[in-house]
């Protein structure tokens, strides 16, 4: 079940056209704000340019600190086949005294000298911010055509967008009555999603606007946070698909006006601003295919072609754990008291395949990947392959690879299935699989061993992974673009060693299920079992039962504490032989609107991987997250008790 | 100038009364919240002995975490001498239907049970946040008697508290309003100054409450913040005296009711809960230790005793390098380029004296300390220590001491002053000096050279130290409450690598200027030289013929691009010549409202510390922050030339 190393995506950048121009091309033109990435103008341009962007937005400050003149850049822009489509920003130009303005025409010739070296012809004005703006839509209006005049007689043009924080001007519809008011033929808008949305703007109202003065579109998602707007802006812009932001219902609306340009990416966050910026690229590449796609089956005579829909994905045919010659003996112990059966041996490789009803796991002490996570042989276990059911593995991989995630070749013994994997953004391998009898079960030969009655478990529940922070947002992007996952909302718990935010993935009917979480802000140190464990929670229809079976059979159940029993009796109205069984059997119960959640944890393998076995009852649609404070504290207990120091994991990509 | 580790402050836990009663103990009681640390309850309250707090609030998620009964609880907190004074919360008791509310009354009568055998009499209630909480403030009033008479006929009693964003009483008016309509004797006030002071409160109101009805007392500061007041409560509280808060004034209107409980913290901070908890303890303290000595400069007549005043600070003694072979010949020769003279060497240690002017810069090869940075044999130097000249050395170790700073001691040759230091949050050494003849400039045997002309260097600006994130806001109430300097605004920039936050501490004449920053989110990796480098910033009334000196000398300044230089000219009126010198020399300019700075740097010695060098014109106040994105990206590059991989600074402390 292994490969060897995800080969980087591959882009075919044939040049795109707009909504109207793609036909043929399949896909519109892309362009990023170089602010969205971290590093030196340098290092933007070269990830930009290998995610398969086809222009840049060049943010000024970047330019100001690169030691390349404006021509430099633009040459070396060809150089990697992009174009430069907007220079921005230029603030506080407008509403003004005449004395003030006539200053910032100087500093305007300034950069419209910088811009014709770059050879960009569009440069972005913004509204004034200054706390002394003068609010006079006629002062406004013959500034910005003064200043529109002097750009026009050099063949450069402004647009000029409304900031949601503007003095005066905070709305698109002031912006573009500025714009009317002065009827310049340089002077057009620059709409940006985040200014428009954030202030609950309506996109219908662009039908008004002629395309042809629709000069420039940035995009940005956010997720819903009632903040300060600048702050917001500021801080916790997101790629679209990541937030709560109806970017296909904005850019459908823009295109619609006839607009010409590219989509533009113009994402400013905390995480993205120091992560690594290739990467950050393809995951911003990502968010434009995406959203083309819901913009292609919206319109389909718009000529965009949407990449291989993502097959529906209809449960678990495997997890996989990487384990070495400690951690595999432990971990087959600790299945086997679960009520697992050792059924199946891998033909070419040392991988055991454990079964129990519809539950499967796989125990591989072999890996030849070479970017992928590998314990060391101290006696961890780790999460490092998820087999999903696909309707269409080869098409699911199609997919995978139209959306930009890097897809592993696999090494393939004679007579094994064929087998299509990609790497998740946190590492972990995802397999598209069918479980038929000349499918990927075919590559085990059988042990002989008969699977006993086990203990109830039916399947896999969800399993639960612990995200790099860096990645937390890429990860929502990733399931829901590449895997046609929904992305559910996040949320935080106060976790005891910090805060935990935590983001569900699923399919439509909850056959597929992955809990996301990652450390707000632990960076690191003084706390044991860091990062938290991964798990794999296995499904049964009766806890208390299973339990019993669990225990009776030796499985290292977690002790938890007799006041998490007490405190659930004194919230909820639990039958006392409910509560007598969470006492006796230690598990963990709670609600939401829908309904109840019985579960119990393992003690963990090593410190990387538990197990869960959860009953959901009635419609309950969550993942245990209120009991992971009590669960943590308890896991830590363990850890302290135990005599011998717990094998660390470390995560050789550094993160 | 070495110490050998730091002691760990020093409590003596006399019992505090309150303003009131302090009278011959000091000081008042002190608690905190187990919400305020990171980890366990185990954890929690050993933390919280240990930085010598006379008691605590038992969050409830902490005891359920917890395998330790209440009983047993109760034993831990007597064996550590901390009494438990409040029990919370209890949440959305009353404004609803009968049934809810006799269902909430079971629940409250299992938390009773636990408060009995923690031996804890009070229980803080919050306001109702569910959504059909009902607006009846009869019914309010009416379902909280019924609730405080339960508690009241076993002994206990219930502090009501508005939460600010209660769905109907989220001001201490509506809370009193109902605990006077209640007329419970059970019944009493919890006033918490996050909830007041986030909307914007009247602390004079508190004069209409009778002291014996303010049952508790919770205190938290916080920065000004543009947010939703649940979030900024839930993420962004601090200690007080490290936000923007007056919680002197709201405290001091407290006690003049008569409140007779002890002053208790309850901070959710991000930072806080995922931090060492022994040391936010200690930093928790330190917070109320500086509140009450601004009680008692308030209100002589209050018993509290304040510890020594701060003694006035007047200048920079000395910045101390931490270098090895290799960075000390580095830093020597670069020193000599930047016009100083190595004047003096150190009787007994390998410590060199270098002077020009004022200016004064010791490189130590040569350190004992067990816990503080020690650069290995990498190359690396880095500020190890800072020189302050105290109008009284001894009263200003006294301080610090009383303010929970660790004092260093010191080991000390015969002949050789004595000398205070104290570490601060980042383990930089403290010293308090006076340089007069016989102070520590007696320690240093005259080399014989004279001093030289120099470059025009006058003495020491500023000095910039990069904080770990963890320890930014301890490290401004350090510098406040210890050192007696005033904590300024917090700022962000956009820096390549990331976002970096900063804050200024300075002595009122500005004689002692520090400026502190942290990378907000840098988690690691991707970026070269992380962290930051420290730097030293010298300063001259000339820094245009200074330069022309450093550059005639070798100093190794460092180079920026033209492109800042042409966005200088675009944005600022500058004469000519200034102009033409700050393209020559490599100068940088900024501007605040008062005036202008004009600076250069140094390249940086390994990558832990580099020089600057800068002219305040006219009445500049800041630190040249808005240009320190454009040295930074310079310093990037001048690594990436570097033929050989630069040595890596690593905090043996694992911060």
């Amino acid at each position: 079940m292994s490969s060897s190393g995800p080969r980087p995506p591959h882009h075919s950048k044939a040049r795109g056209g707009t909504l109207q121009g793609a036909t043929g091309r399949g896909h519109c033109r892309r362009a990023i704000a170089t602010v969205c990435l971290s590093g030196t103008l340098e290092d933007k341009i070269a990830a930009a340019a290998s995610a398969g962007f086809d222009g840049i937005e060049v943010f000024e400050p970047d330019l100001v600190a690169s030691p390349w003149s404006p021509a430099e850049l633009a040459a070396r822009c060809a150089d990697l086949d992009l174009s430069i489509d907007l220079y921005q920003p230029f603030r506080d130009l407008d509403s003004t005294d005449d004395d003030r303005f006539a200053r910032n025409l100087r500093r305007a010739e300034h950069k419209f000298d910088v811009m014709a070296q770059l050879g960009v012809d569009t440069v972005l004005v913004c509204s004034s911010v200054a706390p002394d703006a003068v609010d006079d839509a006629d002062r406004l209006a013959g500034q910005l055509a003064t200043a529109a005049a002097r750009a026009g007689d050099r063949g450069l043009r402004i647009a000029y967008e409304a900031l949601a924080w503007g003095r005066h001007v905070s709305t698109w519809e002031r912006s573009w009555d500025a714009v009317r008011r002065a009827g310049s033929p340089a002077l057009g808008l620059c709409l940006d999603s985040f200014h428009v949305l954030s202030r609950g703007g309506d996109p219908a109202g662009f039908a008004d606007v002629p395309g042809e003065k629709l000069f420039f579109l940035q995009l940005a998602d956010a997720p819903r946070l009632a903040m300060d707007v600048l702050q917001w802006s500021r801080h916790h812009r997101l790629f679209p698909g990541q937030g709560s932001f109806d970017l296909p219902g904005f850019v459908a609306a823009v295109l619609a006006t006839g607009y010409a340009g590219p989509l533009s990416l113009e994402v400013f966050n905390d995480v993205y601003r120091q992560a690594d910026p290739a990467r950050t690229a393809v995951d911003a590449m990502r968010s434009l295919q995406w959203l083309e796609e819901a913009l292609a089956l919206r319109e389909p005579a718009s000529g965009l072609i949407p990449p291989p829909a993502a097959p529906a994905l209809s449960g678990w045919s495997f997890t996989e754990l990487g384990v070495d010659g400690v951690s595999g003996l432990r971990a087959a112990e600790v299945l086997a008291a679960l009520g697992f059966t050792h059924t199946g041996q891998h033909r070419s490789k040392p991988v055991q395949l454990w079964e129990q009803n519809h539950a499967r796991v796989l125990l591989n002490a072999y890996d030849n990947r070479a970017d992928v996570v590998r314990p060391a042989a101290t006696g961890v276990a780790s999460v490092v392959a998820l087999g999903l059911e696909s309707a269409d593995p080869g098409r699911s991989a199609a997919r995978a690879e139209a959306m930009s995630a890097p897809v592993l070749p696999r090494t393939r013994g004679a007579a094994e299935a064929e087998l299509s994997a990609v790497a998740a953004p946190d590492g972990t391998q995802v397999f598209f699989t069918r479980t038929v009898p000349d499918g990927w079960p075919a590559d085990f030969l059988p042990t002989g061993q008969q699977a006993g009655p086990g203990a109830g478990i039916t399947g896999v529940d969800h399993v639960g992974l612990t995200q790099p922070f860096d990645s937390f947002d890429e990860a929502g992007l990733f399931y829901r673009a590449v895997l046609g996952l929904e992305s559910q909302e996040v949320t935080e718990l106060a976790a005891p060693f910090g805060l935990v935010r935590t983001r569900a993935v699923t399919d439509p009917d909850r056959s597929v299920r992955l809990a996301l979480s990652a450390a707000t802000l632990r960076r690191g140190g003084w706390a044991p079992g860091v990062p938290e464990p991964q798990y794999v929670a296995l499904a049964t229809d009766d806890l208390v039962a299973t339990a019993a079976a669990l225990r009776a059979a030796g499985a290292p159940l977690l002790p938890l504490p007799d006041n998490y029993a007490d405190d659930l009796e004194a919230r909820f109205d639990l039958p006392a032989e409910v509560l007598a069984a969470i006492r006796e059997h230690d598990l963990m119960y709670e609600e939401d609107g829908a309904g109840g959640y019985l579960h119990l944890a393992t003690e963990v393998l090593g410190d990387r991987v538990f197990f869960e076995v959860v009953q959901r009852l009635g419609g309950y649609d969550g993942y245990g997250t209120a009991d992971a404070p009590v669960r943590m504290a308890a896991h830590r207990r363990r850890r302290q008790a135990a005599a011998v120091p717990v094998p660390r994991w470390t995560d050789p990509r550094g993160r």
